[in-house]
């Protein structure tokens, strides 16, 4: 553990004014030690620890105890000023990791998934990390990222996704707004039932897209979400097998993406009950 | 439509300095078309409109053309710059209705629902909002506060809500945080079917827990969940008929509330179809 008093040195770069979206999508940070955790843990190379002493001690004290293996970078104990002065804000949590961005898993590696979720124009930081959440939490192998979605590895992501865009795989398929969907032929022939999420009243129940016509799940399933508003674009759900909905009484708006790609995980996790 | 240019008109004090709590608690706000619209045409009484002109000009042409009556209170026509400057932040959605508070409904009008969701201890505006805004989108008729929840009618859980706070019916239930669950009994004397919802692997799964032994769906259901972190209390849940989980993968964490009760409301929905 290195104390740093000076808020210019160097050391401290790597945490240094991470309201600038040039510095914050530089590395990969997890702040808190529930997320810090989480970021140490991962396939990221690990490249700094910084925080309050307290915080420090109980974060190490309590990793030692679970038997896990002291990390190998190095530990900066600065003040909450010093912190808030360096960083731009004041960091309440008490601690931060930082890691470096490394390659996306490749998708071939992601092939053998039996769930994944792809996403189309998902903008918002928020709900691209409920996603990860969620999908970790309802046992999805995989997230796929069509055109126009947001960054996971975006600080705000990896906060709301509580670290798990650092532990799920994802990759980023090929092409443009209207030619990624090629992408979606590789799925189908690895056997991947393609399933598009829409407010449509003409789709099918959500519950029938995921099983065959005997009641029986399909062995492996791609579910497709769309961005706030829009939803898939037309180009996108003709790419896919089946168009499902979740029904809406009269009279209201559609689910919020992130809630709706969440009872699609749980509606695909109780068809394989 | 009154134009106002000073920003001490006494004309504008319903909407003076809204990041001050003891002003936005005095009424219910509605910004944007969208959830100004359900803030007219609820139930609540409606103080005034206050908006930059082009704003309101194109949210009464649209109103009109859809048939809707003209409103039945003062509307103001202001800048964005004097607006800013009275609200305390810049209003991009450029346009509020207020309203006054109005009394709850009775609970007793609310047992003939079918389906009830019971919050207990969500101190969140965000995860409020959510849940009226879910709620509403999947059939649920009301909304039962018991101890230590936030308030529905704060700015950001109407915001949040779409403004389905100010449409679905909820009230608060009689109590301190361990007496509260005494009135559980009164919706099980109506013969609803009471639903704790838990991450606790021993509970049974959530579909499960909506049906009877012979598979057909509760004719009256009320769900409860509880607070962010800590979810239901131990009293709540044993006031209840039975406890229920969606599963989760091991190693992750338990949804967050407003989606735990999302997917609860489409369990409940896919049961009665």
């Amino acid at each position: 553990m290195e104390r740093i008093t000076d808020p210019a040195d160097p050391r401290l770069d790597d945490v240094r004014d991470l309201k600038n979206t040039d510095n914050s999508k530089r590395y990969v940070f997890g702040e808190g030690p529930l997320v810090a955790g989480r970021v140490i843990d991962s396939r990221f190379p690990l490249r700094c620890v910084v925080g309050f002493e307290k915080k420090l001690d109980t974060f190490f004290a309590d990793r030692a105890e679970q038997g896990l293996a002291p990390i190998d970078a190095p530990v900066y104990v600065v003040t909450r000023e010093l912190l808030a002065e360096v960083a731009g804000y004041d960091m309440h949590r008490g601690l931060i990791a930082v890691a470096d961005r490394a390659e996306e898993t490749s998708i071939s590696e992601m092939l053998n998934a039996r769930t994944l979720i792809v996403l189309e124009g998902v903008g918002d930081h928020e709900n691209i990390g409920a996603i990860f959440r969620n999908a970790a939490g309802m046992d999805v192998d995989g997230v796929l990222l069509g055109a126009g979605t947001a960054d996971p590895l975006y600080r705000r992501s990896v906060r709301v996704s509580m670290g798990h865009v650092l532990r799920l795989p994802f990759a980023h398929l090929d092409g443009t707004s209207t030619t990624w969907q090629r992408s979606l032929d590789q799925l189908r022939e690895q056997g991947f039932r393609l399933v598009s999420l829409t407010p449509d009243s003409r789709a099918v129940h959500l519950a029938e897209a995921l099983v065959d016509d005997t009641g029986h799940p399909y062995k492996k399933v791609a579910l497709l979400v769309g961005g706030e508003g829009p939803g898939l674009t037309e180009h996108a759900m003709r790419a896919t097998d089946v168009r499902a909905r979740i029904p809406m009484a009269a009279g209201t708006d559609s689910l919020n993406v992130a809630t709706s790609a969440a009872i699609a995980f749980y509606e695909r996790q109780r068809s394989l009950r």
